[in-house]
């Protein structure tokens, strides 16, 4: 069981959410963090790295977001759904902007494409816990 | 001149968007992080916490929110309007939550009365940034 | 294996740490982090959260700091030891300081146990990987 | 009146530290995490962008540290000086090595001036206030 799971099990409140999609969406959440952290750092050790410059923009933008995503949905106390949908939106068109330029380097590189399936995974997440707060 | 403006100065290639407006906007959402991480701690402080809870909880997600965009709103390179769009969405959103919170403590702490307004004039900010880019 | 890993597996030049161990230190941080912003939260939602306060604040510090030694250490390019090394020190620290206060509240607060966990095992993990680049 | 300050101002309970040389610290922290993230942007879009590659790196890593050395700065309740004293390091480590790379660079690229300076600015900062909490 994830921390963020064993965290959300010993919440001393109640709260509307389904803990394990929740939980499995922080999850997705803190992977593609780490993932575009490591895939921008990948890059930048490329010897086509003037290829990769759009890349590396992108996996920093997803890698922020993501982070950010993942410590306001983690946070239950006194929640607000009119920050957390357009965070979702945000974390949602980082997640399928950096898929789409990290699939376009997948072939020569595998890890843009270890990355395109972090953010693919990270993007399905935010997409089914938005669906149950919207 | 802040760091944000002599930046974007020497950005050796060309953006569409005001630079001094975009400079002004990374300014106040710096200022504004600043406002709420430190807001957050004076709650902490205070002998009436237990009311403070969800001021603090707010001051949390809007500081992250607002770090993520300066940073991404920073990065001019290979610029992706469908991420920053969503994004200023949800910087708005957390400013004027968090806003709304910290002005119902402000007659008893002059430290939500400042927090109140640094979201404002963020939220005043991305939404003036948001509305050239729409 | 996860994305860590992945990534470290598939990083382009060659680096001088074991792999392995920097992986799981990897993970060991953003285990840490997750848990340290979801304890500071469930901290929050406690009727005696005026007894938790320093048990916040170190939560909080704990988890900025596992966040961002995650991603320094993630970077493998032009690696520099002299940054890695103070802040592995700091980590620790703050891995020590936080699962100390937390322990205090674990028999009270299942929650504040669970964190205890994680910041333990990520100190040991920050001990080790340092124990290699002294 | 920096925000750092006026919030310092209005913090509830007393501290052990000099209020203006802790804000001005921690404002020199966010001007340098500015300067850091807008740097390794600036980098990204030269032309040879292969040469920039360690500053880049370096950028991003003293971008990370300062953002969260400004936080945990900003937090006065349960100071613990154990742990700000190995981050203080840390971020001193950060900006030197930071400036030291980003000084090669400023005769052909004037962003990486700019960053040089803020580097330096923030690294005299926190020796001056590691100094007066040794």
């Amino acid at each position: 069981m994830s921390y963020a799971m064993q965290l959300l099990d010993s919440y001393p409140r109640t709260f509307s959410l389904d803990a394990s999609l929740l939980a499995s969406t922080i999850d997705a959440l803190n992977d593609c963090a780490q993932a575009c952290t490591a895939d921008a750092d990948d890059d930048l050790s490329e010897q086509d790295v003037a290829e990769m410059v759009k890349c590396i923009r992108l996996c920093l933008d997803c890698a922020d977001i993501c982070t950010t995503t993942a410590a306001v949905t983690s946070r239950r106390t006194d929640y607000d759904a009119d920050v957390t949908r357009p965070l979702l939106d945000a974390c949602i068109a980082a997640c399928k902007s950096c898929a789409a330029e990290c699939d376009l380097h997948a072939m020569m590189h595998a890890h843009c494409g270890v990355c395109t399936e972090a953010c693919r995974r990270c993007q399905r997440a935010c997409q089914d816990l938005l669906a149950t707060i919207a």
